[in-house]
């Protein structure tokens, strides 16, 4: 299927891909919530039409070039989750108008809220603003009991032009365990920080029209979405060795590899060298902590899939990956310019280095689509 | 300077990379040995000019789409660094005669060569293929002594079209000490490896043209160069905290780093949040052996470059860096909307997140330089 491909390059099998987000999409269904999916993983119009069922609507970005793109191909209620700063308002002005769409966007800062504001009243452009909390990651967001809170809906709320839209917050952290009761735990408290929010806010007369949650881990075991308006999660389209090594999906669900040709045969290393290193898989470890052999992501046979022996990625150069064998027998059934796929170990970083994905179906390429990368 | 820069944006001080080319090619000269320096850090043509001192002829890359890009813009001399195979022998093919130019080509395999031999043949095309020696770091390579070197030495050598044009070397595991004595050790192994290697198929009769080694820590240490014909090396032109760990150069030779702007205040995580994440700086650690507070690169002042005390980027997600802080005045000093620079940890996988470098000299922003990514 592959011989005639040059390496390294990104392959997306579309079955697996649609299996994944029918999966998703039913979890929201049966738990009534909306799911809005966060497309920094795919970074692709067509995945992203997959991933909403065709609806173009109800979307997270992480950049706002990514905002950019799925807005000029129709998308229209885009979401930045990753904070504002007043030096990309005037970008974010540009997009909403150019494409006649709603691009929401956050801040944990009064500073920014007061700009917000101001920016708003002086372009005549109404700024949609999300204020973030701090549900246990300590990355972006309020605590629920900083005055912040209020101070930053009262601004916007008084703005005769900018617009408070409710609240968000990511449970990043329930990424580090592996026991399904502590990830309960930590999507109750996902949701809770949130709706107290929001009630903090209802007592001072500000309402909420939006109410978001999300992570992968808290989307599949939370118990409950009451009260929440839409749940986000990005990594289902395409999965990865992170995502087995927690237990959310199986080596056969993961939709996305790099196709690599063997280079080398490292006979005093006792290696395979193949053209797929550091910029073509990265460096990201995130399945180790709990897939110690994930390496840089398993060797699998690239016709189907399946893992050669124990074989994984153990170093990457630039441009080299180096995958140990215990038996030298692999040499003979990998000889040099025979081709391997590697299963990544977190699909977001490597496909981040690709600018195209090659699309395979019932054993077959079908399709290229572009990827959307940089700022 | 970068109020108006939409961030994170990678910057590069085009004085900083002058000097130290100055610096490199001053020791090649002195040394009185050929510099073929390696672009693939900083995949520019602009940059590929000063590190040639505006030759556009003899240089090394680490990706086909590199030495098509600098075929493009009349480099004529082009060293690929990373075995070739034979799916990718028509694009050589296609480069050498679209703009004829010399892409030389290297291999450690008997099949690889059978194949050059034949596709030279029946492409009428002459692949020009260097043998690769492993020294010691066991990535690529053959050991001196391995009988396979005599034999692909004289299928090239006795094919009517393809052409053997000598050994290559690399000694990466110079990076793994910070001793010079040790470095001192490993830069006369390589040599010698090369040197020997050459000796032995000198004594068949087939001549070396090209006897090549190099990497940074050897360049700058080894005694002598005699018997060689080239030196390579890369990260030089930018530098960055990985080579400031090994005492190759001080902070104020790193020319690249990445413009971001504070997003939050995490108060319950006692952080500066920033949005340049693990894609924008990268989750490269090669600084951190023998740095360990490199963490993803010093957090800088954005105009004079001097660290902001002890800040480091501490941690990161896709598209957030977090900067753990021992005193809440940075808070003040700081506030969201601030810019800072961070100094990367290793330069090669930071900059390859960006399309193009912001240039700056003298206090003052002077152009914009495009970089060659994927494949």
């Amino acid at each position: 299927m592959f011989d005639a491909i040059e390496t390294p390059r990104l392959i997306l099998d579309k079955s697996r891909l649609e299996a994944n987000t029918k999966r998703f999409l039913k979890r929201a269904d049966d738990m009534n919530i909306a799911l809005r999916p966060h497309l920094k993983t795919s970074k692709s119009v067509d995945v992203a039409k997959i991933a909403t069922a065709g609806r173009l609507s109800g979307i997270t970005v992480s950049t706002l070039k990514e905002a950019e793109h799925f807005a000029a191909h129709g998308f229209d209620n885009i979401l930045l989750a990753a904070g504002i700063t007043p030096n990309k308002f005037a970008r974010v002005k540009a997009i909403m108008e150019q494409h006649k769409i709603d691009l929401i966007v956050i801040t944990d800062s009064i500073d920014v809220a007061n700009a917000a504001a101001r920016f708003s009243e002086a372009e005549n452009c109404a700024l949609q603003v999300l204020i973030e909390i701090d549900c246990g990651e300590h990355r972006g967001g309020l605590s629920v009991d900083n005055p912040d809170l209020l101070e930053i809906a009262r601004t916007l709320d008084q703005s005769p032009v900018a617009k408070f839209k409710g609240v968000i917050t990511h449970a990043g952290h329930s990424y580090g365990t592996e026991d399904e009761d502590e990830v309960r735990a930590i999507a109750a408290h996902e949701r809770q920080s949130v709706l107290d929010s929001a009630q903090k806010l209802s007592a001072i007369n500000i309402a909420c029209d939006i109410i978001s949650v999300g992570s992968t881990p808290t989307f599949l075991l939370a118990e409950t979405f009451e009260g929440l308006t839409e749940v986000r999660c990005g990594v289902f389209v395409f999965f990865d060795l992170a995502q087995t090594s927690r237990g959310i999906c199986s080596l056969d669900d993961i939709a996305v590899s790099v196709l690599a040709t063997v280079i080398g045969h490292s006979r005093l290393g006792k290696a395979l060298i193949i053209d797929a290193g550091a910029f073509a898989l990265s460096k990201d470890a995130s399945a180790n902590a709990f897939l110690p052999d994930a390496g840089y992501g398993y060797a699998c046979d690239p016709v189907t899939m399946q893992r050669l022996g124990t074989l994984s990625v153990n170093g990457v150069h630039q441009e080299h990956g180096t995958i140990h064998i215990d038996d030298e027998a692999w040499y003979q059934r990998l000889p040099v310019g025979s081709q391997v796929r590697i299963m990544p170990n977190h699909a977001c970083p490597t496909a981040a280095a690709h600018d195209t994905y090659l699309v395979i179906e019932n054993g077959a390429i079908i399709a290229e689509w572009p990827r959307v990368n940089g700022w």
